[in-house]
């Protein structure tokens, strides 16, 4: 199995950054996006991460990251957008019944050869395989925000998928720039979220039982670990809402944090890091 | 109240540290050590200190290093080297009835106006405060290793430590270059435990599940993170023999992560960066 044509299908913050980075890599990258306004929001989303590039990649040449970004083609015809792909990287928003449609869709319009990788966070990839129609070319290739800095793509397969399918997901996270994670069984949280997660519950019951301040777990954790970001600084970054929306649907001190957060910040318009403001303040 | 005399009780790795550390931040210092072996051991450890000082820390002064170190006041005999304490920091082993014993006879030949701060990373003040007599001049001073590089310093009371007394070390803290961390409540590992056990667990359990492997799960954290250390290296810097022993006291999964260490690398006698190897090899 080779790859050389990519289709993303949906363009968010993290999809953009996928088609922006392999056809940065040289691959032909097509992009799907639902509308007109998904559009315009995707160049902007292009046109910040090629002065990121600039700003954060070494040697990073401002013509060849032009060229990367012209050479995304981009669509609102899904049809249009799969028709050759070698590989379907699915960025859409984490709802199961949105997947199963579009991956139902995407079963009827991509050729035999396609392979679809799912980047869902929360989702498993055997929740959704049958969809497609073919289960045993659906896998799971999972990024962390920023992925031209934090380069890991977690490859994660259901109990069905073919080894040669993610034998070549490993290698294609490889050919554009990532780290490939192997994880061998199907795991929600994969090995990120299944190490970040305890660390940021137990931060928060810090908070919520009155032991520490956060700035001080920040501190503490910053200091003795070496780690460039303490857990609420993490916190901000991922955005106090999904916090909010995670911690409630957890134990009785997680829905503490969640209270916690909702009354603190929230409800001041303080969402983290995307409105300057949550557990700190940020310079726009 | 006011700090100027400190005595070290028990100048193992860490205590040895603290003693050299308060030394080069200008303090009068006495250590106890039992006897003329641990002494020997203790002059070894502050000579390889005075290295890590010059090698880490910038400016540092090979003569300022050498008179800190010739400022420690090492003696065998407890009376003598608590006289005139102001405040007696406690690093023993982590026994219960050692401390106890320790701290009722620190209480007979303390002066009256002696704190007394435990290292202790596993017990709460308030299992060993009254041993001494005063519990309410009893509380934690909790520090990581390296303590020069990670310079944290866990201030934590009993329900029934003078606040004063508290304020007392905070300020002491900030004085021996450390960034303290005021805790609360007493709360079983403080706060820097308290979120890296959990990491730590959470790690251990996606190895004895087959997720991943070691190096995966270290990788994924440290490129998502940025923290210059994945779980498993820490477990190695830790110690492997430390990591059985608090592991077989767990779950299900920790006592098969107990297990997994003893079988793969205890046995062969590898017990982390201490023997050269554990779950990696380290130059010596």
């Amino acid at each position: 199995m080779s790859i050389r044509h990519v289709t993303l299908v949906g363009a968010g913050v993290l999809g953009a950054q996928i088609a922006f980075q392999t056809a940065f890599k040289d691959f032909d990258v097509s992009a799907y996006v639902p509308d007109q306004a998904a559009l315009d929001k995707a160049g902007k989303v292009i046109g910040w991460l090629q002065r990121r590039y600039l700003q954060d990649i070494d040697g990073a040449d401002p013509q060849a990251l032009a060229a990367a970004a012209g050479r995304i083609r981009w669509t609102t015809d899904l049809a249009a957008a799969v028709k050759d792909a070698d590989l379907v990287i699915e960025a859409i928003p984490e709802q199961l019944e949105l997947k199963r449609r579009v991956y139902a869709e995407l079963g009827r319009l991509a050729p035999a050869k396609a392979i679809f990788a799912t980047n869902s966070s929360t989702l498993l990839p055997s929740a959704m395989a049958d969809a497609t129609g073919r289960p045993e070319r659906f896998i799971a290739l999972h990024f962390a925000n920023e992925i031209w800095l934090h380069n890991v793509a977690e490859v994660m397969g259901h109990a069905g998928t073919d080894p040669e399918v993610f034998s070549t997901l490993v290698r294609f996270a490889n050919d554009i720039g990532m780290v490939p994670v192997e994880i061998h069984k199907e795991k929600a949280g994969y090995v990120l979220n299944s190490l970040l997660v305890p660390l940021m519950s137990a931060a928060s019951e810090l908070l919520v039982d009155g032991i520490a301040e956060h700035e001080a777990i920040d501190r503490t954790w910053k200091i003795a670990t070496g780690s460039p970001r303490g857990p609420f600084e993490i916190y901000d970054i991922v955005g106090l809402g999904t916090a909010y929306h995670v911690s409630l649907a957890g134990g009785p001190k997680q829905q503490a944090f969640a209270r916690l957060i909702k009354e603190r910040y929230i409800d001041h318009g303080k969402l983290g890091v995307e409105t300057g403001e949550g557990f700190y303040r940020y310079e726009s």
